[in-house]
């Protein structure tokens, strides 16, 4: 049997970095059991460092990083990859644009000049602009405008922010995408795409001084963009009013119940707050274990699902979601009940020793886990590396865990599940149009 | 007895417009009845035109312009105004920002003088932006966070754009006022401040001939912008949720429930819809002959006052609101249902005739008292211009308004009164902090 780790100390570092002399910043978390690696580029800039009246323009950007660079022709990229043997994709969110490729060791170089051109190398014409337009246009109606569920995420985060362009969605609105053009997107790509605002992310079987070679070689040679400036975003007033909204949409088969609460981030937060949001959720929302559902699917039948977590990784902020799912002939009314009776209760008297050490396991278990899966684990340093985390943070994160108290947690519930701070939003099924649907207010009894 | 003007006939201009070399418009109100005359310089930037992460910058702005330039000191605009007799005042909107002087005519040319010079010469020192900052910051304080009814309207407004930036308060968050600069406040000046962005207004006792050579010597010299753009703000999403914001503040004396409705405005409505929306609006919610007053206060006995309007002045959109303000010991859900009851009321039926025309001849009326006092006067055309709107469109607004029809009405009912346009928002007395005060949904009978 192992002993623990003392609480407090953080263990022998893993991941190893370095920065390149024009400010590309690099990490390499050595991982041997394969002969692969997992090579990431990181870019400082997201769907909330876009104009805001140019909503979807990082996204719409990451889709044109596949077109063309003089050496690589429109849609070769990925088959370069694939021929190769390796696998690929991208990704934008509010605070980053992320493109990754997974393959054998020896092409590593490889993959690293190909990311090198296209930082600085690609070209657009207006027909691919106007083709994966249309490609985003269709991606939006399908997987937004046509899932009631995420049409209701959307209006929760428009609603939840009053002035942090958080509350724009990544792939934008309609009729901001309709208008991203040829120009947008290069204003875009030349202001933020360069050495010095990107992050190298390198898991697998190579050393560490294999990869300061390599990105010398590769990403090195480019030349520093000093338009790269720090971000300057709207930064949210006081938050005073409880915000409600209802969604109808008559594709919806079961109402359903979300509520957000805007809180501090991992980035943000005053050192151990942000490990008590994370206990905290997880005893209230996590799984079948969590208070939410023993009470509203177990206890009350009145749900058939319920949960709720706590993302910790934005740049400015956090935020504390729920959902929960209404059995047929359930109102969303007796739900809601539910869900602020669970949550009065961790206010009033606050959680167990037993489900604090319980949450506690869960997710330093988690932490274990997505260590074993080398895409995860380069994820997890890139992701905390963009919004300003340390190495020794990321490492010492289950320690940091560890401290947590019932009393923390007992403090976080108070503070950060106040109404104040919070969304709640209701779908329901039916169809009133100009009628007020709304919730009466019940007077006291 | 007058006969009636036609309708649809276009009375005889009064306003006489025209524009110097420099792009600058100018339009000259005659009225004779004194010798004095109202001196106006609308420029085509309000609060919804600054970076969303500088809110206040164009109040702040507006402030600052009574600063020195190089032949005018510090604070000696007003006193030089003063001492000839003459008032002045200078506000600013979402979409305008106005400067304005009432003065006998024989002192107009230097009033134009004056305004040309801090056109182009304002001069700041940190001292005096330090000085000024500190009066908004204190202003916000008096004006705003110290009243409920205004920390709910500034919220209905956070709730009501999710885009647009109508959303913030047009002084600011206080964050973001603690944080402008003389920077921000120059490059803001030098990219709005231009006799190209500027519409000169002048009513009272002159001819258009003497406007014009006054205007010619005085504003002419001051050359073009070419920097000032057309605007180009961020565009609302189709309103597809309900919204709800509930307040609580102890200083609440009477619950007070307000209503706010996103609409097009006179600048953007399809002709006619903006004038049916002014005559709906007088019906539902015009003083104590309105439906609103007369349901809420004289026959339920819920409310001690409730009203409500439409606003079509804006540069992107109207809004209609509504409020009631709660007798003691009745819930803003019996004033709510009322409220709703009305408005279904005018949905499924209409207006009548009696109605209809009491409407329009209290929106005539008040035009034409309007029409009497100069300074209001003058502002109805500078407002009107600054949003795009012509001399005709607002000369011809009284036969408009006769034009409309009870079809219109309900019609414009049946689209705009509408909750997924809308904000409700409770003002209530009681403080319970973290717990969740919300209406709860009521099961259906």
């Amino acid at each position: 049997m192992l002993a623990p780790t003392p609480q407090g100390v953080t263990p022998e570092r893993r991941a190893v970095q370095f920065k390149l002399a024009n400010g590309m910043e690099a990490v390499v978390i050595p991982d041997h059991r394969a002969p692969v690696v997992t090579h990431m580029v990181w870019y400082r800039v997201g769907a909330a460092d876009g104009p805001s009246h140019r909503s979807g323009l990082a996204h719409f950007l990451e889709h044109l990083m596949f077109k063309s660079t003089e050496k690589i022709a429109d849609g070769a990229f990925p088959k370069i990859v694939m021929e190769l043997g390796g696998q690929l994709n991208a990704f934008t969110s509010q605070d980053v644009t992320v493109y990754h490729e997974r393959i054998a060791r020896e092409h590593l170089g490889e993959m690293m000049a190909m990311e090198a051109d296209r930082m600085v190398n690609l070209r657009l014409t207006d027909e691919e602009v106007a083709t994966e337009r249309n490609v985003i246009i269709e991606e939006r109606a399908s997987r937004y405008d046509n899932s009631p569920n995420a049409r209701l995420s959307e209006q929760m985060s428009a609603a939840l922010y009053i002035a942090h362009p958080y509350r724009l969605p990544v792939i934008g609105w309609a009729h901001d995408i309709a208008q991203l053009s040829r120009e947008d997107a290069l204003a875009f790509y030349k202001r933020y795409y360069a050495p010095n605002n990107a992050i190298l992310v390198v898991a697998g079987d190579v050393t560490p001084d294999e990869v300061r070679d390599l990105a010398v070689a590769r990403y090195g040679k480019i030349p520093a963009n000093p338009a790269v400036a720090s971000r300057d975003r709207a930064k949210e007033p006081p938050h005073e009013v409880a915000r409600r909204i209802t969604l109808q949409d008559k594709r919806v088969a079961n109402a359903t119940l979300q509520r957000t609460y805007l809180t501090p981030s991992y980035a943000t937060a005053e050192p151990g707050t942000a490990e008590a949001l994370s206990v905290l959720m997880t005893i209230i929302g996590d799984g079948s274990t969590g208070r939410l559902y023993r009470r509203l699917v177990l206890e009350d039948k009145l749900a058939a699902s319920a949960g709720a977590g706590y993302y910790g990784g934005g740049f400015d902020s956090g935020i504390i979601h729920m959902q929960a799912v209404a059995l047929p002939h359930r109102d969303l009314g007796s739900l809601e009940a539910a869900v602020d009776a669970v949550l009065d209760e961790v206010r009033e008297n606050g959680v167990s020793e037993l489900e604090l050490n319980r949450a506690k396991r869960s997710l330093r278990a988690a932490y274990t886990f997505e260590s074993d899966e080398q895409e995860r684990l380069a994820e997890r340093y890139g992701r905390a590396q963009s919004v300003g985390r340390t190495i020794d943070e990321i490492e010492g994160w289950p320690a940091a865990i560890s401290q947590v108290t019932t009393d923390d947690v007992k403090a976080a519930a108070n503070t950060y599940l106040d109404m104040r701070r919070s969304v709640t939003g209701h779908l329901l099924p039916e169809i009133t149009n100009g009628r007020s649907a709304q919730p009466r207010q019940v007077p006291a009894p």
